[in-house]
C-alpha cells in the first residue's frame, strides 16, 4: 500500500465508523470513575479495564494494567513497536473523572451521556474522556484499516489526573526505557475556540493544600461561649482575606520573585487571538464582572500569572436553618497556579509561613499539601511541535494558534524531565465545556476532526 | 393537710419516685426531636405527644396540642386552675432538640441516652428536656402526692425554639387571656456552677442571617479561569474578615450605638462570682487561649457585648483530595448576640449595609434573616424572683446568686412584652452541659435537687 493509500485508508475507516465511535464514546462516559472518592474504586477500575480491552483489541502489544501501592490506580500502557527506525510517540490521557457535584446543577444525570445539539454532556466528557478515545481511535484506523502504524506509538494513560497523579509520578521516573520515545502527545487541552485548533505552549503548575484551624477542643455554643471562645471559621476567613488582596494581587511575601512576564513577541501572538473578554464574561463566567490581578490583560492573568483561590471551607453547621455552633475545626481547601520558574515547594513553604503569620493566637492552624506540580513550557521549534500544528491545520482547514493554558498537566513536566522528550500539547475540547462544573459536554463534530487530526498527524510523522 | 405536711408530702414524693422519674427522663431523651432538620418531624411531634399524655395524666386540664400554621410544631398547653385567689404561674420549657451532628464526635450515639457517672448524655438532655421535665415532676409531686397544688399552673411548652420559635412567637401575643398568669418561669437556663444555683436577670439577643455571594453563572475550573473569574468563597471571606476586627470588635458603623455597660452594682455582682478564667478556658473551650473584645472582662464579653460569629460556610467542595473549582454560589450562616437596648430589625439592618459595602464589584449577595430576639432584662426586686432565689437556696443549700446569661431566649422577652408579667429564668443545667454539641449531657443530682426546688417555690408562692 503506498503512503497516499495509508492515509486514505485510514481517513476513510473513521468515516465509516463514526456511529460505532460515538456508541462507544457513550458507553465509556457511562463509567463514574471518579478517582477523589473512594467509593468509586471499583469504577475507576472499570475504566482502565475498557481501555486496555479496547487496546488490546486494536492488535497492539503487551497491554497491561501496571498497578501501583495499594490504593493506586492502575497505569494503562500498550504499545505497537512495528515501525522501526520511524519515530516512537508517547500517547498520553487520562480515564479517571472528577467528582460530579454539586449534581442539582445538572440537567441531565452526570453519567447517563444525553446528546443535545451537536454536543454530548456527561462528566468526563471533555476531561478526559473525549480525547483520550480520540487517541484510540486514531491508532484504531491504522491497525484495523491498514493493518500497521506509520510510526511506532507507545500509550500511557493513567487514572490520579484528578487527584494528583502520584502512581504515574513514581513510575515514569523509573522506566525510562519502556517508555522511551521520541516525543510525547498529551491529549488533555482544549481548542481556542470553535473551529480554532490550538497548541498549548505553556501550562500552570499547582499547589493544592488544607489549611486546618482548631479552636476550641469541641464544638460550643455560641449564645454561651461567644465572645470569649475562639471561632476557626473566623480566623479561615481572616486567613483567607489575607492571602489576596481586592487588587488580585497574592499577598505572600516573595511569591512573584520568580515571576517573569511572557516574551514581547509572545504577547504580541495573543493580542492577535480572536479572543473575546465580552464573550468569556457573558458566556463562559456569567458573572457581574471579571476579577483578577490589576494591571495585566486577561489572558495574561490566565495564563500567565500565578494565582490563589480557595474552593471551599467545611466545619460547623451548613445545613437548613438557623444553628448556632461555633466549631472546633474548621478546614479550608486553597490552591495556587504556579507559572514558569516558580517552584511547589518553595511556594507551599512561603504560604505556609503566610499561613501562620495570619494565624490568630488562640488558633492552631496547620498547612497540609494535597498536590503540586510545576509549570510547563514548549519549545514551538521542534520538528514534533510543528508537524502538529500543520496536522491540525489539515484536519480542521484552519491555522493552529499557540496559546498556553491556565490548568496544569502535571505528567508534562514529568515528560519532559525524565523521558527528556518534547512534549506536544493538543486537544479537542472547548473552552465553555463546563470541565469540573455541572453539564460537561464535548463538542462531537471537534470528536471526529480530533481523531482525522491525530491520524493525519501520524502520517505526516511517518513520512 | 396542713401546709407543713403538703410539702413535706410532695418532698417525699419526689424521694421515692427517683427510679421511675430516671427512666420516663430516658424515655424522653430517646426521642430524636430535632426541630432544624425536617426528616426529624414526626419525631419532634412524638416528643410533644408524650408532654401532653404525661401532663394528662397527672389530672391537668385542658390539655391540647396547639396547631399553627401548616409545618409548624404544636405548642402543649396545659392548666390546673384549682387554687383560686392563689397566684397563677405560667411554666415555659422546649421539646425541640439541636441537631446533633458532627455525630462522629459522640461518645455514645445523641439518642441512645447513657448514663455515666452522675450525668446522663444525649441530644436536649441538658436543652431543654431535662429542664422541662422538671418542671412536670415537681408539679406531680402535689398532684399525685397530695390531690392539689399551692397554686394555679400553666404550661405553654414549645417545640421551635432551636428554629426561632415562630409558632409560640405569633400564639402568644393572641392569646394574652389564655396565658394570663401572675409570673413566667422559663425553665431553660443553668446554674453558676456545680452546686451554686442562679437566677438569671439578663439574656443576650440573637440576629442570625445567612449571607449568600453569588460570583459566575455556574462552577468553574480554577486552572481556566483562575485570575478572571470572581469567587464568591474569597469574597465571603473578606465580608466576614470585615466584619470583625482581630481586637474583637465588630466593624458595623452605628452597632455599639445603643450598647450599654452594666451598672455599677451588677459588675461589682460578678466579680463577686466564683468565677474562673482559667478554668473557663481548660476544661470548657480547650483550647490555646480566649479570644473577645478587647478592654472588657471575660464575663461582660459573654454577658453584656454584642458578637459576631460565623457558623458555616458552604459551597464549592469540601470533600476528601483536591477539587480545583470555583464555584458559583456560596453562604455564610453568620449571628450576632445582642445586649438590652439594641433592635434586632435595626442590627439586620445595619449588618446589612455593611455585607453590601464590603462585597466586591462582580459578587452578588443577599441577607437572608433566618432569627432574631431582643435580648432581656428582669428585674430582681420583684417578688416572684426573690422567692424562686429562696426556694433555690433551700433546696442547694447554697445562696443564688444573679447571673446573666449569653445565649438567647426569645420567649422571655415575647412574655414580658405581652403578657405583661414578670419572668423567672432558672434553670439546672451545668456551664460545660455540651449545649448545642457533641456529648451534651445533664448532671442528674441536678435533675431531682431542681424538681425538689421548684416544688419548694410552689409551695412559697402558695404560703
Amino acid at each position: 500500500m503506498n503512503p497516499k493509500t495509508v492515509l486514505t485508508t485510514a481517513l476513510g475507516y473513521y468515516r465509516e465508523n463514526r456511529e460505532r465511535f460515538l456508541a462507544e464514546f457513550i458507553q465509556f462516559l457511562r463509567i463514574p470513575g471518579v478517582s477523589t472518592l473512594p467509593q468509586h474504586k471499583a469504577d475507576v477500575r472499570k475504566a482502565a479495564e475498557v481501555l486496555s480491552e479496547g487496546l488490546r483489541s486494536l492488535g497492539m502489544s503487551n497491554t497491561e494494567l501496571i498497578e501501583g501501592e495499594a490504593g493506586r490506580n492502575p497505569l494503562v500502557y500498550s504499545e505497537w513497536l512495528g515501525a522501526p527506525g520511524n519515530p516512537t510517540i508517547l500517547f498520553y490521557g487520562h480515564y479517571d473523572v472528577q467528582p460530579a457535584d454539586p449534581i442539582d446543577e445538572w440537567i441531565d444525570p452526570p453519567f447517563e451521556p444525553a446528546i443535545r445539539g451537536q454536543d454530548v454532556y456527561a462528566r468526563g466528557a471533555s476531561d478526559d474522556k473525549g480525547n483520550t478515545l480520540i487517541l484510540l481511535k486514531a491508532v484504531e484506523g491504522f491497525l484495523k484499516g491498514v493493518g500497521r502504524l506509520p510510526v511506532n506509538v507507545k500509550f500511557l494513560i493513567e487514572g490520579e489526573e484528578e487527584v494528583g497523579g502520584a502512581h504515574i509520578e513514581s513510575y515514569v521516573p523509573h522506566h525510562p526505557d519502556k517508555l522511551r520515545a521520541d516525543a510525547a502527545v498529551i491529549c488533555d487541552t482544549a481548542m481556542f475556540a470553535p473551529g480554532v485548533p490550538a497548541i498549548t505552549t505553556g501550562l500552570r503548575g499547582l499547589v493544592y493544600v488544607e489549611v486546618e484551624a482548631r479552636g476550641s477542643a469541641h464544638d460550643l455554643h455560641s449564645g454561651a461561649y461567644g465572645g470569649a471562645a475562639p471561632n476557626p471559621l473566623q480566623a479561615l476567613a481572616e486567613i483567607i482575606a489575607g492571602l489576596k488582596g481586592r487588587d488580585g494581587k497574592i499577598l505572600i511575601p516573595g511569591i512573584y520573585r520568580r515571576v517573569k512576564r511572557p516574551s514581547a513577541p509572545e504577547l504580541a501572538g495573543w493580542k492577535r487571538l480572536p479572543f473575546n473578554e465580552r464573550a468569556l464574561l457573558k458566556k463562559e463566567v456569567g458573572a457581574r464582572a471579571l476579577e483578577g490581578e490589576v494591571g495585566f490583560s486577561v489572558l495574561e492573568r490566565l495564563w500567565a500569572r500565578p494565582t490563589l483561590e480557595v474552593h471551599g471551607i467545611r466545619g460547623g453547621f451548613t445545613g437548613e436553618g438557623p444553628k448556632t455552633v461555633i466549631p472546633a475545626v474548621a478546614a479550608a481547601k486553597i490552591s495556587m497556579r504556579l507559572v514558569p520558574m516558580m517552584q511547589p515547594a518553595e511556594v507551599i513553604r512561603l504560604l505556609s509561613r503566610r499561613v501562620k503569620a495570619l494565624t490568630p493566637p488562640a488558633i492552631r492552624t496547620t498547612v497540609r499539601p494535597l498536590s503540586q506540580a510545576p509549570a510547563t513550557v514548549v519549545d514551538i521549534e521542534n520538528r514534533y511541535v510543528k508537524t502538529a500544528a500543520l496536522a491540525l491545520e489539515k484536519a480542521f482547514e484552519k491555522k493552529a494558534v499557540f496559546v498556553r493554558c491556565g490548568g496544569t498537566i502535571p505528567i508534562a513536566g514529568l515528560f519532559a524531565r525524565y523521558l527528556k522528550i518534547p512534549v506536544v500539547l493538543m486537544g479537542f475540547g472547548l473552552p465553555d465545556d463546563n470541565l469540573h462544573a455541572p453539564n460537561e459536554k464535548f463538542h462531537l463534530p471537534n470528536f471526529y476532526r480530533g481523531i482525522e487530526a491525530m491520524g493525519l498527524y501520524l502520517d505526516l510523522l511517518g513520512q
